[in-house]
């Protein structure tokens, strides 16, 4: 069964405000197995949106409209879906009573304008609002359905959850799921090289990769008649995925970062983190504390960003920063060496490079960065080029070095 | 002149990712002057895509398309487009070497499905791609003007700017200038109703208020012939504006952030700064790294996130911890204090509180944060009680952070 979406707004063409009931409503029809082909956006314009209800109406089972269901003259998207499927508007007495009861709690005067609200097509089943004004409403015609909904997304997620939801269910067969599988230390093309074989022979369950900066996932959909069925449908294709990437894969849970599997790694292995950035300037902190929970395996972090810093904070030695300059393998080697010593903890990461847009040379350009990780006095430097500009270098940077981490202290012995 | 925007990817209709570059296209089209009509989403299909392709030349001057002009097969965009407008593909040498570079110095091997991205339609006028692989396009056919742009964020928007922008303003007649207030330290309703006579006497210019996190943005439009009559236009509202919210006015410039402004401050006063956080993990830090040249005046910062890094990096005592507990407005003043002492700069920020979602009580909840700034051996401490979840508090932290840092230092005299 095929679903299209039509937002109506203005300030959406405008870029006032981002479409995110798009995204929740696509990712809702996905799970219920509702194939979507088309969004689109059109503005409170009557001749406009008229086209876009018959094109939706055309190409599609089920159109869902969002916005455009408000009190003011410029919401149209009640009355010009209702006049395209031939529908007279009538007066819902419940409609009526709901918007009564909403003024009156609040004590404000109910405004003319707001009777516009209660009426409904004949025939239409109402969904009651409860956040707000504006009802819902739900058009059958010729084995086509309109789903209307309210634009504020605290209005329409608990009308859709509660009431449009079930409705679909019962018009949907079969369902898809999803599996991501999450990599990293892997570019996109080499990742697509590797499945090529499988990208060719897909067709249930389909085989896809999106690439995230310093990271690809790879996506398996399968559609079944219900949940459990396209899970074993989608066990052999991922056991080969996870096979052929190996360790390069950090998570098969949608919900998992990267900074979450590094800080459940250090966690089972019992291992504390410090940080020890420059160029990246605490985003790798940053980071790792936006995982709840954190504070069991990171305990300190320094930004240093000068050298006088790096000397003071970390035991940097005069001699290297003169030497080997701020931006060299030697100087990120003492700066894990120094962090660890300094805060007893079991891993240290360190980072120095040039951001941009200032401060390269022909020798040491712009994106040049070295990484490096001390696990229990292993320590390990890499060096790395990035393109891009600041903000791209520090975002890759950090990729980098947490990828580093976890290949680090996976690849740790304790041989004592 | 009537554009129309066209997403291309199926991870949209999935609802995988937000679209967030139709919202910033829109936004950038309505300043440039141009009227957007549809947007619209259409996933990796080659038949669908054509139909949208047709669709949007048939009624727009300019469709701009974003994303699918990736390596892997499944990125559609460039083939189908060309095709629509009978344009042949060839390799473009310029964008052939661009793409040897970029792997190059990344020391990674090009494969065979990379050259794809080399291949443009002939006749089209190729953009650079500053932070990526696949180059962008503008092809032009009988009056009608197709932009392609890439999907990631960081890759589409350092385009447009330099290199569409310039292309679109030469096409278009009259213009629309913007100014942008920015305001911190106040809420929306506050501001709201501070120029509610300015906002329902506008015409042109338009005046309309938006909420950021921790922060207010007036912008001011007007639509003239040109840009120096439109300028000429928002003069006496922008002084008016500048007038009613004084100090809280951090910048006029569109391009200035709240960081960027501080940073500014602080090398006006010739100040260097310190950090001292604890439930921001680095995120002021790293939001302060994200201006170039911050190096002249940020030297250090701290992630004590353990209460026994506050002691040995900050010299938080031992009983204050015990007797106020760490999210207390006495350690976030040691902390503010240490940092001064221990780095020798003039000011330093600290910050201590409950993220969440765990670690509350009654008496000290979810979303209780203490900030701390010392200019110059003066230490003031403020309560804050914020909304949200994990990412808002810490969020709305750093914003208020950077506001009580901004306010201390411009208030501060040196009376010596």
């Amino acid at each position: 069964m095929v679903v299209e979406l039509i937002s109506v707004g203005t300030e959406i063409l405008l870029g006032n405000i981002v479409n995110t009931n798009a995204a929740y409503l696509s990712k809702q029809c996905a799970d219920l197995g509702l194939s979507c082909f088309y969004q689109s956006v059109v503005g409170d314009n009557d001749g406009r949106l008229s086209e876009a209800v018959r094109t939706g109406l055309s190409r599609a089972d089920i159109v869902i409209f969002t916005g455009g269901l408000g009190p003011t003259q410029d919401d149209l998207t009640k009355e010009t879906v209702a006049e395209v499927m031939n529908k007279r508007l009538i007066m819902d007495e419940d409609s009526k009573d709901h918007l009564i009861a909403y003024f009156d709690k609040r004590g404000i005067e109910l405004t003319v304008n707001n009777w516009k609200q209660a009426m409904v097509p004949e025939g239409s089943k109402v969904l009651i609002n409860e956040n707000g004004t504006a009802p819902g409403i739900i058009m059958e015609d010729n084995g086509k359905v309109a789903i209307l909904l309210p634009g504020p997304p605290n209005e329409l997620i608990p009308m859709f959850e509660n009431q449009v939801k079930p409705y679909l269910l019962q018009k949907t067969d079969g369902v898809l799921h999803s599996v991501t599988v999450k990599l990293c230390g892997m570019g996109e093309s080499k990742v697509e090289t590797m499945i090529e074989d499988l990208i060719n022979q897909q067709s249930n369950p389909t085989i896809a990769t999106y690439a995230k900066t310093g990271e690809v996932h790879i996506r398996i959909t399968a559609k079944e008649a219900d949940a459990n069925k396209a899970k074993q449908l989608i066990k052999p294709l991922l056991k080969e995925v996870k096979k052929r990437f190996g360790t390069h894969v950090y998570t098969t849970d949608e919900q998992v970062t990267l900074e979450q599997a590094v800080v459940d790694l250090l966690m089972d292995k019992g291992f504390t983190l410090t940080t020890a950035e420059s160029c990246t300037g605490g985003m790798i902190a940053a980071r790792l504390t936006d995982v709840p929970g954190v504070s069991e395996i990171y305990k300190t972090g320094f930004v240093t960003y000068a050298n006088k810093s790096k000397k003071r904070e970390l035991g940097v030695k005069k001699k290297t920063l003169k030497g080997h300059g701020a931006v060299s393998p030697q100087v990120a080697f003492e700066m894990a060496k120094g962090a660890l010593e300094k805060t007893k903890a079991q891993v240290s990461l360190s980072v120095t490079g040039i951001a941009g847009p200032g401060g390269g040379s022909d020798e040491k350009p712009v994106g040049l960065v070295y990484i490096g990780c001390n696990v229990c006095g292993k320590i390990v430097t890499e060096k790395y080029n990035f393109n891009g500009n600041r903000a791209k270098v520090r975002e890759s940077t950090v990729v980098a070095a947490l990828t580093l981490l976890r290949k680090c202290v996976m690849e740790f012995k304790d041989t004592e």
